[in-house]
């Protein structure tokens, strides 16, 4: 009998922004699996960590590399491909003995990584997926910014996409969450500006966390920004 | 000592997708207010039902109207700024007495009916906003498709937006998602089928609730859909 793999949202880092389903099943769970960086105890197990039982066994998966490998380097892509292949094959031995709980942060089918073990077990294994509160909603909720009303379009864009193409994207709308901020604010603010978006932007910073940081887009600086960062432009049409 | 305004997002429906906090303050919470259609007992009061103490004061908040004026008539926001002007002074009082839970369903800051209040009562009364989980959220999690991936844009529009408006913001984006479906389904399927995104667009119709319906939108027939129902089409990129 193959056990379930649930694949957990856990939200944007407060612990109590888990879904009441989410801490149930992180309760129960005999065997968690989460992604980890080298040398860091993993985002969705930190905000896990309240709700797990002491003896819960645990499947660290720790990415090969972060930033060491750029991104359009084709060692990125073989290596990342290798490395979730490797996750697929010990999440199917650990499934085989029972379920497993796939610890995400954020919501899971919205740019998480979960996302390419969901497709590679989906034929062998029975899944349930708990969607999470994203990063963007709570860095929205925390800058007390209502994101769109009424009308307004709303546009989400990776930071990592280059300059041109982020312009062209947010030209013309009316709401904007840039994410994966990382070492692109220079070229994001570029594209803001270019768009004639800059003015309205906000720069979050570890959104719900206790190190949070909000200030407008014009008074951060361009250095390096933490992973869990990402740039809000509120929506042109106010409440009445 | 006025009250705090607790704006609470109680998510897409499932009573098990409120968060852990926003559960806490609907157990703690003296009054409570939601918005309802007439006839109607609010969707996001239903949510709640199973959070709430017995004794709870209720402040129902009527929509004076919801299809008999249309949209674009002048009597439609006259009516709808006295609404809330008049739902502002409502909750005003109940604060001069004491906390009050406002129960919103998705993100209140997420196209929410919430923020029209928030804006009216935010220079007199401390205020807490609970991000919640939005609509869409839980219906790409059920419809088993990851939206977006690596480099993808997403793009969020109202289906209330004239054919040309969504074709116009469609067009070159990746990944889509169109709220608000309600009578526009002819002119969504158009607008989709001009920007070339209406073979992978998905229809869902009460994501995550009881009498959920998810169909490819060619399937979906072209009569009013109900209000919670969206468009979702996924990105291109696959996981690797």
């Amino acid at each position: 009998m193959a056990g379930t793999l649930y694949t957990l949202g856990l939200g944007p880092g407060d612990p109590e922004l888990v879904t009441v389903k989410a801490a149930r099943l992180l309760r129960e769970a005999a065997t968690v699996a989460y992604f980890a960086k080298a040398g860091r105890s993993g985002h969705a197990r930190t905000i896990a960590a309240g709700y797990l039982r002491p003896e819960v066994r645990e499947l660290r998966l720790e990415y090969p590399f972060t930033t060491e490998v750029p991104l359009r380097d084709p060692r990125y892509a073989e290596g990342m491909t290798r490395f979730y292949e490797d996750c697929a094959a010990r999440l199917a031995e650990a499934l085989r003995g029972g379920d497993v709980a796939l610890l995400c942060e954020g919501d899971p089918f919205f740019y998480g990584s979960s996302m390419y073990l969901y497709d590679r077990l989906r034929d062998e294994f029975p899944q349930e997926v708990v969607p999470g509160i994203t990063a963007m909603s709570g860095c929205w909720t925390r800058a007390g910014e209502p994101i769109v009303h009424g009308d307004d379009v709303l546009t989400v864009l990776p930071g990592t996409l280059s300059a041109e193409r982020l312009a062209e994207r947010l030209r013309g709308g009316d709401a904007a969450v840039v994410m994966k901020v990382g070492r692109n604010l220079p070229k994001i603010r570029a594209a803001l500006e270019a768009a004639g978006l800059a003015e309205r932007a906000i720069y979050v910073e570890r959104g719900t966390q206790a190190t949070e940081r909000i200030l407008p887009l014009r008074e951060a600086g361009d250095g390096p920004a933490p992973y869990f960062s990402l740039v809000l432009v509120p929506g042109r049409q106010r409440p009445r």
